[in-house]
């Protein structure tokens, strides 16, 4: 892994010779690859198959030349490793046979030690390591969206059971989001240890919540964690959907990396988070499916907003989405090269002028 | 109806002696009542027959004491009369035959008369006016989520087909548009003509929108519409989930109160209205199902950041949420009473320290 990356770089708030891109699940159905490789495994299979892994994880940096791999895994990995039975249903998600109801049910579950209960994902980062020419983002849940799964047992909509457990027993979910915050530090160092360069703590769900709610249930919680990950020194990127309003939160954190969805004009991203912070994002998925020009103009408007400051890594809102038919390969192959061309021909001209 | 109402006034800004008070879905089937009737007859029965219709909005009223009445029908009935076909699915919800898939389906849509079309929900508002003790508030859907219904054919997650309309054709999305605007402008004005007393535009999706769409792609026809409608005099609120970075722009369209999610404090939703509008909102309806004590400290946080400045509407940032169990009535009713009296407390007190 070169020390001059450039997605380094940016989580650095460095200068940079263009700006980085990655893309939030990346590595996915749209691919005829990996559809070929789904045909004859299940999604916590190649999660399983560190050889199958690495190669899920190795294409789209093949293919479309960004910046960062992020780790192909699935966020209910480590809840199947805290000893709650899962499974994927197709075009449901993800499907909890017995969910927590009770002290007990969050009592038993296990602050695993990563290296016994999920070996494979440890072996997958160390192949990646040995042989990716761009850094590797490890990653995780956070405690809110883990828990709103092992909580709700599946895809929820407005999260009455998870919020009624933390409005109903603070003790209790204290606990749970505790034992959480303990199994993430856990995962997210020893997936550092095996050759992460970066780790993203998904929240994808906490935009539900009020600031109030924010501040009072979940904020210790992310202090504690990124504090325990601060002396680890690789970029700790924090993201959720409908996060406009938990911004200035974020910021008290210790996250140093803050992820926005498409709803979030950079600037006002920047702004809430107090200029301390890279900031990656954000373009409207949907947007894979737009004509070009109009793609090209909305991810132009974005970096023209955000390159007036160093610190940003461009990305989606959200991940790549399933649809039938499918983004075609050549869309984002052609929007990284965009990126590229256009943000290098900018910082070569500021350069000039400086 | 009163000329003192609370609702009229604090929709003008001007002083008042509670915050008044009404909730977004306050009939529904949380009620006993509706349940009953609903075993008899559908959602869009009810909405159809203006006797049943006239007790199923008055219902809420009496049931608990909430300060403004709002028309019980759905979003999906104005669909309907342009033409296309919907039922309404249990646990699904709308679903229309044949969504608008061409120039030529939005060429058929009908810009209807609302006395021939829909004369059952003037002839409801009609019997209500004269019976009721708080204003009516008249509504419909705003122009993005009945284009989404009607495109998607369904509820949908990401709005995939919308928003390729939108970016792929923007004549013909303009020429959807300015159709919906002129049907919602001349349903909105039969509504007043008939004795709602007030009109909210429920903009329910258009929050899954960047700012940069929402300007270009949105905000002319909101504007159009605001401007057919201001010489009626009536407030004219307008409401959306997931709004939070669009309530700049939503301060141009010319609505006069802006409703607001459980995600954005008031007192942030008020300095990017630039402080010209009221505000309605925003408790989480999922607080009706904490326990009291919970409820009561959000609601007493709320009223206590948006009590500084004149021009305050209490509801929920959305409707009261369908739950099995139910949120029992007595829940509304008691805080109801909670934000008049906690609200007429405070201004007293006020009025005597001046």
């Amino acid at each position: 892994m070169s020390l001059e990356s450039t997605f380094l770089q940016a989580c650095a708030k460095q200068p940079v010779n263009h700006i980085p891109v990655w893309y939030m699940r990346q590595a996915g159905r749209y691919q005829p690859e990996y559809r070929a490789i789904r045909e004859k495994h299940s999604l916590v299979e190649i999660c399983r198959i560190p050889e199958l892994c690495f190669e899920v994880t190795k294409l789209p940096v093949k293919q479309l030349g960004v910046d960062a791999a992020i780790l192909f895994s699935d966020i209910m990995i480590p809840i199947g490793a805290m000893g709650l039975d899962f499974e994927i249903k197709e075009s449901v998600g993800p499907i909890i046979a017995s969910p927590l109801r009770s002290k007990a049910d969050i009592d038993n579950l296990q602050v695993f030690h990563p290296e016994e209960k999920l070996p494979y994902v440890l072996k997958t980062i160390e192949l990646l390591k040995d042989d990716l020419s761009v850094p590797l983002i490890g990653f995780t849940g956070a405690p809110f969206t883990l828990a709103s799964y092992m909580i709700e047992g599946r895809p929820s909509r407005n999260y009455i059971r998870t919020k009624q457990l933390m409005w109903s027993d603070k003790a209790l979910w204290t606990a749970l989001l505790d034992k959480l915050g303990a199994m993430i530090v856990r995962y997210a160092k020893a997936q550092i240890a095996a050759g992460a360069a970066a780790i993203q703590l998904f929240d994808s769900w906490v935009g539900n919540l009020s600031v109030a709610d924010y501040r009072e249930y979940i904020l210790p919680t992310m202090k504690n964690i990124f504090t325990e990950l601060k002396d680890t020194g690789v970029p700790l990127i924090y993201f959720g959907v409908q996060t406009g309003e938990l911004l200035t939160s974020f910021a008290q954190t210790g996250a140093t990396v803050i992820g926005v969805d498409w709803r979030v004009p950079i600037q006002a991203a920047r702004a809430r988070l107090g200029y301390h912070f890279a900031v990656q994002g954000n373009l409207d998925p949907i947007l894979l499916f737009a004509p070009w020009e109009i793609l090209e103009q909305r991810t132009r408007e974005i970096l023209d907003a955000a390159m007036d400051r160093p610190g940003f890594i461009f990305n989606l809102g959200h991940g790549v989405t399933h649809n039938d038919p499918p983004v075609a390969v050549d869309t984002l192959r052609r929007l990284t090269k965009f990126v590229h061309e256009y943000t290098e021909g900018k910082i070569s001209q500021t350069a000039a002028r400086v």
